[in-house]
């Protein structure tokens, strides 16, 4: 038998650390090293999880000064921006797998970066040699990484729901309309973060949606880059429109899509099911579906629909994953599956929670 | 003093029944003269509404067989499609006015009726005389109406989005393309009715959301006549795609609308300020503003507000209403109004139920 | 027809300010003279509250320092507890009625409020004088009062639902163990107020619920205070044991009181419908039923079913109201309406928002 | 290897049906043999749960003509009462465990079924040698049984709240009073039914909380039952009083006990951590904590929190379960290993899913 993959998770007290800890704790293959949050360093791990007695009893959160992270085999980043960048070089050097849920290796342009991120980027050599995390679309790439940026929630939602027709796209070039491309998306409010923030009340949010950022978000850029990549059309562009649910998880993207031809007589319905009949975690509807966000909660699933209404030009694709799963947790555990040689459902192979 | 409009609301146990309730038992100028509830006729109309408690002691549900229906003055039929078009001869022989809440008068075309609806339209002639009923809209023509077809309140939400687009293209035709547009919808669960229903149920639809009839949905025409009409383009063309939101009430409608030339200078703002200065219940939030629906829960108010992202060729309107009030029941009260020449806001000017 | 009523309200942040705000705006003899917002002072009050654009438009927050609180008939206190009393004697002087939501004048003990509150009471003299609101226990002592120390969300519950059996028992003392009392209450989420609290967010008390404050609640003895007087019996005791629901609004009190005699044949359900007969605000059900919090939602009543279970000797008791209106900013309207002479439903009059 | 259990779930679309497919087709040691679902026969079992696509496929509802219940090793009823007494005779014969989720086999008393249920109990003898199903206080009978009536929802919340209370009252009779025991219990809407009722509609129950059944409900003659058991007290009495929640999932009891003595030192906080300390599923909280339903979502675990408020004469109990799992299909299957002699753990040990 394998030994364990020794695992630290650093930033452990937002939703994205908290899921992590949910997942690593039951995973066979996995033993976690230490759990690092700063401003809680000493206090028992249950004590801020009670969900979590049972699984992590008589484990305390450190802080950096009191924790070797070269002293593991990977460590998860689910803290801000910024983070993982200060520690990357370290141990990368010392041999460390470095899987950041944050945004510091995501985009591929330091300038772009500066301008959403409001902060200079201080490891460019290690950026260039970092991967994109997103395991569906960039597999082969990933594999033999030392760094992972993995994706954000809302871009693995939207690029999961192109790749289909990003790739035939690139195969036959001029079939779609890659410049009027539009996602509205909708999120689960535990993807707004663990923060004490008035708006993000139950007595604000309940009962309540509203859009927000319409003006500009920072994972526009990043679907831009990721769907330029697999469409190979550097002219693509995107409207991504953000809103937020009173849920507590769950994803929901509608992506509208124009064909150049309305009478093009392409079946996205087989073409949807041919890309994905061999992926473990997407699952394509049955024509005429309509994925609903509960049918992934708590897993590792996404689920798409792929509508083209009244045969006209608009392709309509329907995203569900759940935002601290697919979308963060979970998709970084299917990372490290991938990285270190397992088969990448270890650990995540169970059904949503539902109802 | 003006006596009293003498009211009779037809089909008292569905939601948009109980809100005229809620609303007409506190107008000041109103007297509710009967309730019908066919399969709950002698029922207390206080044990199955015990908000009302209070305010409709004492009255009971009547069946169509000891209703009068012609002895008031005005008849709100808030029943399921294919009622109201079964009495209104009668009630306008008798100059009761009529204002149907479900479809029986909302589409000018009896064929798209039957295709949309199931069943064939019984009063052509009727039809041809009523009106399409949103204040905002179609004020004038609504005026000297005997017969109202109230506006749906997906469609609503969208006609009141796009009334100055709609009425800017007519005068500068050729400004936006409406041929693309997309109305991306989302309703509180209120709006699919109070109907015994396992996918309504709490334990389904809390902490879920997912979208409905993507293919095709009834309202989808119903809009498309309407901005038709507005912009004076019969080209014009329109996405609708609704889903399900898990709040009690409330629509947002996120709106995507595209300017022909990238370049055009068009102050959206200022434009839609200045269309709806004079409206009471429609609200132009300041540039850069988000709309929430709790912020229009219980009361008779659109609010909007319209962004250019990045100052590109997308207009993105976003327009909450309450799909109960401003959607249903609010809005028949503001058109009963108007029809018996009351201020509009008589009985609606209150403020919404925040938090 | 009578000058205005010219009311401050101080505290126009919180939940409580916010809903008087919402009330007072369209109270047909009150003038919104200032609303002080000490750490948002020059805020427009609509950029706070989007709900209240069309009611208070140009009206800003302002300081204490910029505000003269004596220029006005009343000023509302929806402050944190200290305020008021540092107001009080100057308010109390120039003629202006005091009405406290906060604790500052609800216990007449002030070694009991330094207990609870940890602070010491700086005005005892005016607590002395002053009168705990609650108009239907309170009515004639409230009537020529200059201060109101407000009864708190709970107590307005669980005092009401207790009222008629602790006026029988002063009647007919014996007849139930006041030593043994017990009352089970659950409140929505704007109970614990507007604050940065992560325990208060959408995403962790959504699809949740709990009690809290088991060992003491500072609303305890303010209970036991009001029974005690209301009963005559210095000996009652109670057991209060808050939770906490996921709703906006709505407190839910479940009282347990028990009959010295088993076979004791007292009719309960005629007992409270007799006490509250005359009460505007107080509706008793019918014998078997079960309060629902929505039927309250955004409304100034209280409704209250009483139960004998298996004719035992256990009465139970069920209560609800709205928090934030019978429980905090519309029964201080009530009680302002009560100061100066005006019929109590003025302003409050409206049934429930339901569904 | 051992083989692998085969197992039939009947009643396959309740929550109940739906939870135990959720934890059976992930069970290490258990291979899914049938579905029965009458109604639902010929479906596919996917189509009706998505949440299963990936680990159902293929899978069709039976009807019971068309399955051979005693093919296998176990049954489990997540049927309406009256359906597993009519096919226990031929299982228990054929050497085929039964499960019974519903009524039938848990109350001892005939006649106490009959006014409860309104039916005939027609398998007296069965009832007889059939165990009820708890394993926490009746793991010793159950280990051999052939029939189990498994606790209903709230009774496993309130035995296990009392367990500790029970028992040592049975050491040393007369330390509690158990004439006066009151349950306060609120239950997420899942444990209302998976059925087209009007009353449990998204619309109607979100933002809402009500008592229900407080003049009697069939789950109180059965918890009396079992706490006479475990107490040795038959004069012990308790009332009952449930609540709807709006959440999905999860149980709160909240129990109310008195000490004869007020002055008795007993240590509860050691007395409920030393009974439970070898319980893998009941977890006692440290002293002053409140379990919260969201600690226990999605898992088999029931956490605990005894207080002495004021150190009075009344014990505060605070039970947390998730009533679809340790409240029905998680001690089904917890259950179905003890009779099995597999680890009752063994595919229940995942920790909550939280938030």
């Amino acid at each position: 038998m394998q030994e364990k993959i020794r695992a630290v998770v650093v930033g452990g007290t937002g939703y994205a650390g908290a899921e992590l800890l949910r997942l690593l704790c039951c995973h066979p293959q996995v033993q976690i090293a230490a759990v690092v949050a700063r401003s809680h360093a000493g206090d028992s791990v249950t004590e801020h999880y009670p969900a979590l007695r049972g699984f992590l009893d008589g484990m305390r959160f450190t802080g950096f000064e009191d924790t070797d992270l070269t002293d593991c085999d990977v460590v998860f980043f689910a803290t801000p921006h910024g983070v993982a960048m200060r520690y990357a070089r370290q141990l990368v050097d010392a041999g460390v797998k470095v899987i950041d849920l944050a945004a510091d290796f995501r985009l591929r342009d330091t300038e772009l970066f500066r301008r959403w991120y409001k902060m200079e980027h201080t490891c460019p050599d290690l950026l260039a040699e970092s991967v994109y995390g997103q395991p569906e679309t960039m597999r082969e790439q990933m594999r033999s990484a030392r760094i992972i940026g993995l994706a954000g929630c809302y871009p693995t939602s939207i690029e999961l729901g192109l790749l289909p027709i990003m790739e035939y796209e690139k195969a036959h070039p001029g079939t779609f309309d890659l410049t009027t491309l539009i996602a509205d998306s909708k999120s689960g409010i535990s993807g707004a973060g663990r923060k004490a923030d008035v708006s993000l009340l139950q007595a604000e949010m309940n009962d309540n949606f509203h859009a927000y950022g319409i003006k500009g978000h920072r994972h526009q850029p990043e679907i831009v880059q990721q769907l330029r990549l697999l469409s190979g059309n550097n002219a693509l562009r995107l409207n991504f429109c953000p809103h937020l649910l009173p849920t507590i998880r769950g994803i929901h993207s509608t992506i509208y899509v124009r064909l150049k031809n309305p009478d093009d007589a392409i079946d996205v319905q087989r073409l949807y099911e041919e890309r994905f009949k061999n992926e473990y975690f997407v699952d394509v509807l049955p024509a005429g579906s309509h994925p609903e966000t509960r049918h992934v909660r708590g897993s590792n699933f996404a689920r798409i629909a792929v509508h083209r209404p009244e045969g006209g030009d608009l392709i309509v694709v329907l995203v569900v994953e759940d935002n601290l799963v697919k979308g963060a947790a979970g998709q970084a555990v299917q990372t490290m599956n991938l990285l270190f040689g397992l088969p990448e459902p270890t650990g995540l192979d169970r059904p949503a929670l539902a109802p």
